[in-house]
C-alpha cells in the first residue's frame, strides 16, 4: 500500500464480481470510462488466449467517487461484474446452506498457490485458494491502473509496453510460432517484456531511505503480478557482463545548456530516482502453470500420486501480463507524483 | 516499512555515525553482538575492495532495547561510529557557522544519485546528496539484518549467499581474473549472486492481496540496495526460454506420505508464498559507478563538459552486495515470521 | 489503516451504494449475515431519528471473500445498496453528460465539512463534499465493525454501549424529554456515551512505541466518527479533579492467588495496554449540525449572508453514534488481537 | 506512523541515551539547535517537579541529516545523552555477563504499564518494562516535535499551550496551592490543558476516509502520551450539554468579502479538516501514578499483598505534559502540511 494512492482489490475468479476501492485521488480528475474499458480489452487480447476471454469482455461500473464525469476526492469504487456468474452461483455461494464438497479440488497444481495456500489457510477444498490466486484478479488491477494512467496523463506521462521474447522467438511472427508449438504440445510458454514510461519528471522516488526508492517500489508492484519471476531496470539483467565504463550512462551538454544522455542502460533510474530518461522496466513471465498435458502432483485427500487438473486455460498470456505490469507501474508512479505535486484537486 | 519488524536507518557516509532503530522485536531474543560484528566484517571483505575497507572495521554499539544480553521488546538502537570522523568533522559539520563551499562537488557522477538528487532536493553541493546515497549506508542494513537473522535462527531458519558470475567469470579463479582486468583498466565490474534461505515454514507471504506477496516484498527489499538492477526468483530470469512442462516443479509423494519435489525452478515461492523448498533470490549488481578512468559528465556550476570525480573506491563489491542482500531478505522474512508466529516474547 | 485488519470504505450518501473491502481476515471465520444486518438495524434506531431511517432499512450484500458461510482469507467485500437511488440517479450520476448545476449547494452549513472541504477540493457545488462527509457513511463502518465483532466473539470478547447523558438528561425518560425539547425548538441535541468491551486478554497494544498504544489507536478510531468531539478512557475526563491516591486502581490478591481490582478508573488501559479490566471508552457527540431552525452562514456564490439549508434530518442520533463507536472500537481490537494471536485460519 | 513525517524513537529511562530518527523532512530546513534545547528545557520546568529534573538538563546532539545548519532531506538523527548513565551502567548493561536480579522489581505499580507489560512481554523484572514506559521518553518526543515546529514556522504556523485546571485550581496561584496540598499529602495531582495552533491553512486533514481525519490523527498522537486520559477539540467535552444552535460556529461575511466566525466551539476542526480558526486541543492528564504515599499492590514473585515502590518522582507534571502535547500535535501537523504543500526542499 502506498501513502497517497491507496487501493484494495477483492474478488474471486468465479465470484459475483471483482471490486476495487482507490483512496487518495485528487478531486476534479476526468474519469474516461471508455479508456478504462479499452484497457480491460487490451488485457483480454493477445495471441494464445483460451476460450474464457471471449466470455469475459470486461467492463467496469463505477459506484462511488465520481460525479458528472469527475472525481470528488472521495474513494472511487469500481466493479467488474462476472457475466458468467449464474453458472457459478451454487459452487461459489456465500451461504452456508449451499455447502457442498462434491466438486472439491484436492490435487495441488504445481506452480500455483494451491499447496502453500491450503496449508496456510487450512483449506480442504483447493478452490478456496485458487479462486483468489487466479490471474482473473488482474482485471481489476488493470482498471485501477487505468485510473492511475488518467492521473499521469494529466502530467503528460505516458505508459506503454512491448513483448521482447517468447520462447526463442524474438519478433511477432516467431512469437506466434512458439505459441503454436506450445499449444500443439499441450504445453504453455512464457515471455519477456518491457514497460516504458515517457515524460517523467526528474526526482520521483528518493535515495534517502530504502523503502522510498522508486526501483524497489516498482519491483514489488511488478513482481507481485502472478507468474512474474524476474524484474530488471534497463539493461540491468546483463549488467554483470560488461565493465562500468560501458554500463553507465554518461552525461552531455548541448550548446543550448541542456543536459542529455546518449544511452539509457540504467532504465531511467539512478539512486532510486527517475533521472529524466524513459523508465524501462523489464520482466519475465513464467509459462502458465495450467497445462493440457498434465503435470505430476499429489492428491492430498486420496493421499496418492496423480496429475494436475486442467481447466480451460491459455497457452500464452504474455501480452496480458505486460498490460497488467503497465497498470502496476502506473499505480506506483501515480503515488509518487502525488507525493511531489500534491494535488487535492486538478 | 513492514508491519511488525519496522526500522529506520540514518547516517551520512562521512558523518559521525550510522544509526538504526528497529521497532517490533519480541522480548527475550538473545542479541549476540559478536555475530552482528562478524556480519559487518563479511560486508567489508571480498576480492576487489579498495582502501577504505581497511579504515572502517565496523563494529556496532547498542544503545537501547537490550538489557543483560536480551531484547526488552522496546526499540533497539544500533550505532556504527565512523572511525575516520575527525578528518571529516569540518566538511560534514552540522553547524551553520562551519559553512564552506570550497570543496563542493558540482559535476554529476553518472550512475549515481547526484543528478536526480540535486534537482529533487535543490542542492548546490552534490556532497549533500552523495553522502547519503553512498553504499556506506548498507553497513547499517547489515547490522539490522543480523538482528533479523538472530530472530530467524530462533526458528531454525538460515540465510546464505553465493556469487554466480562476475563479468564472464563463473568460478572463484575467474572472478579474480575479471576483477584484476577491470582494475588494470581503471574500470569496475559487477556480478550476479544468489541468496538462499533454508528451513522456511510453508505459507509465509500470501496470495490474497498484491502487497502481501512475499516475492514482491523481497523484490522491493533487494532492488532497493544501491547498484542492484535485477531481481529474480529461482530460474525466473530464464523462465521465458522453456515450456511450462519443463519449468514447473512437479510434486511427488514418498512412501511415508511425505510430499517432495525434484526441482526448484520457482525458487521456493508459489502464489506469493513460501512452498517449503529453499528460497532462492538472484540479483544482478551493476558495476560500481565510481571509476578511476573517469566518465564524461557535466559540471552544472561551470556549465561545461567535464569528467566525473574519482574518490578512493572499489573495483568490485559483489561479495559485499550479496551480504547486504542477505540482510534485506532476512529483514523481510523476520517481518513475515512475526505475522504468522507472533511472539511478544521468545 | 491498521497492520492486519485493513479496510477501505467508499460511497456517497445518495450514491448507488456504500462499499467496504476488508483485507487481512483469517480463513474459516463464520460470517453471520443476520448479525451484520441486526447491527445495521441498531444504527438506524433510537429516539429522535428523522424520516430517512424508515426508507433505509439497510442490509448488506457480500460479494467476495466468503464461501459457504465462511471466510476464505481473501478480501471480503460488503455492499449496502441505496434503496432510494432511483430518485437520485440524475443528481448523483457518474456521467459527464448528466452534468447540471441547477440544484447546486453554495451556502456552507456550519459544523459540517462544507467550508473546509470545498476549499481543499476546489468544489463549486457543496454537494460534492457533503455527499461524502454525511453520517450516512457510518452505515458501512457498522458493517465492517460487525465482521470485527464476529472475530472478537471467537475469542469470547464482547462489545456493548450505553448512553450516559443527553442534554441535561441522565436516564431514559430524561433523554426523551431533552430530545422532545430540542425537536420542538427546531434544534438538535448531542450526548455522552460509553463503549464497554468485556473479556479482553491482558496486553493488547503496547507501551514500547507511541503509535502502538491501544488508547491512542482507539482514540483515533472513535474521534474520526463524524460529530464526536471528545474521547476519554474510564474516568479520564475528570482525572484532574482528584488526587492520585483516589484515581489509580490498586491491585489486590485473592486467597486463590488471583489478582483483582476494586476499581476501574483507568478504563481498562494502563501503559497503552489492556490490563484485564473491562475496556471503557467514553465519547461526546456534538449536536447534529443540520437544524430546522437555520444557522447563519454565507453563500459563496451569491457572496451574501444567508441561512443554512435544511434537509430532512434527525434531532438526536446519539444511540446511532454509540453503535458506530462500538464498531470502530471493534475494528481496532480485531487488528490488535490478530497481532498477538495471529490466525491465518480459525 | 505518518506518511511523510515518519519517526521512530528509542531509549530506556536510565539507558545510555534516547534516540530518534525522523524520515521525510524536506532539504534546506534550518535547524536551530538552540530552539530544540529550549523546548527540552520547557519540558523540564513547571511547579511540582521532583529532583531528577535538576540532573537532566537535556540537550540534543544531531548525528545525521543536517549539514551546515540545514537539513539534507536525509533521515535526521537526534540523541539525548543520559548524563547520569555512569550510575546506571551496571543495572542497565546490554551485556549478558552483567546479569543480576538483585535489584529486580516484582511489585506492580498501579497506573503504570508494569502489570500488563510484564505479562505481554513475559518479564520477571519489572524494570524491563518500566524503563521504557517511563515518561522520560517524552523528552525525545519534544525534540522531534521541535523539528516539526521549525517546519511549521516556515509556513507561519505557531503552537502554544496553556494550563486550564489543576485539581480544583483554575489560575496560577490556585495551581500552586493544589500542588502543595498534594505534595504535603505524599500524593500527586493531574490537570487539564489545551494546545492552540494559530495560522493553519484551511483543509489540513480530510473528510473522505476515516483514517485521514485530522481530529482522529491528533487524538491518537495526544492520547498516546503517558498519563493522558482524555482528548477533546474546542468545547467538545461539554458539547452534549447545549443545543445545536448554541454549539455550531455560525459563518459571517465582512463587507470586504472576507468570511469570519464569532465563536470557535469546534476548536478549529469541521469534517476532519482545519477550518481556518485556531486549532484548540484539550487534554486531561491523570495524576502521576508514582506516589510517596504508596498504593496497595501485589508482589508477583513473593505472591503477596504489598505496597508500590516509590522512586524519586514529581508531584505534578502538567506543564511538561502540555509541552509534550504541543510536540505531538506539531508532528501530526508537520505530516499534514507536507501532504498538501509537498516540499522536497524549502
Amino acid at each position: 500500500m502506498f501513502e497517497k494512492f491507496r487501493f484494495l482489490t477483492a474478488g474471486e475468479s468465479h465470484g459475483k464480481c471483482l471490486t476495487a476501492i482507490i483512496e487518495g485521488l485528487p478531486a476534479g480528475l476526468e474519469i474516461d470510462v471508455d479508456f478504462i474499458n479499452a484497457e480491460l480489452k487490451r488485457r483480454q487480447g493477445g495471441y494464445g488466449r483460451g476460450g474464457r476471454m471471449k466470455i469475459e469482455n470486461d467492463t467496469v461500473e463505477i459506484t462511488s467517487g465520481v460525479r458528472f464525469g469527475k472525481t470528488l476526492g472521495s474513494p472511487l469504487t469500481m466493479v467488474i461484474w462476472n457475466r458468467d456468474f449464474e453458472n457459478w452461483q451454487k459452487i461459489m455461494s456465500v451461504n452456508a446452506k449451499d455447502f457442498t464438497d462434491e466438486k472439491s479440488f484436492t490435487a495441488y497444481r504445481p506452480g500455483h498457490a494451491d499447496f502453500a495456500g491450503s496449508i496456510k489457510y487450512n483449506r480442504e477444498d483447493l478452490r478456496d485458494i485458487l479462486e483468489r490466486s487466479s490471474a482473473r484478479k488482474t482485471a481489476i488491477y488493470v482498471a485501477v491502473g487505468a485510473v492511475a494512467k488518467l492521473l499521469l496523463k494529466h502530467y503528460g506521462i505516458e505508459c506503454s509496453s512491448k513483448i521482447l521474447q517468447i520462447g526463442s522467438g524474438k519478433n511477432e511472427e516467431e512469437f506466434c510460432r512458439e505459441i503454436d508449438l506450445a499449444k500443439e504440445a499441450g504445453d504453455t510458454v512464457g515471455g519477456k517484456f518491457e514497460v516504458i514510461v515517457d515524460n517523467l519528471p526528474v526526482g520521483l522516488g528518493s535515495h534517502v531511505h530504502w523503502d522510498r526508492k522508486l526501483d524497489g517500489r516498482i519491483a514489488q508492484a511488478v513482481m507481485s503480478i502472478p507468474a512474474v519471476k524476474s524484474v530488471s531496470f534497463g539493461d540491468g539483467e546483463d549488467a554483470y557482463k560488461i565493465f562500468g565504463s560501458k554500463f553507465h550512462d554518461e552525461i552531455f551538454l548541448k550548446e543550448n545548456g541542456e543536459i542529455y544522455r546518449k544511452t539509457n542502460h540504467s532504465g531511467g533510474v539512478e539512486g532510486g530516482m527517475t533521472n529524466g530518461e524513459p523508465l524501462v522496466v523489464r520482466a519475465v513471465m513464467k509459462p502458465i502453470p495450467t497445462l493440457r498435458k498434465p503435470l505430476n502432483t499429489v492428491d492430498f485427500k486420496q493421499n496418492e500420486q496423480t496429475t494436475a487438473h486442467f481447466e480451460r486455460s491459455d497457452t500464452c498470456a504474455v501480452e496480458a501480463c505486460a498490460v497488467v505490469a503497465e497498470a502496476m507501474v502506473a499505480c506506483t508512479l501515480a503515488n509518487e507524483i502525488m507525493l511531489v505535486k500534491p494535488c487535492d484537486y486538478l
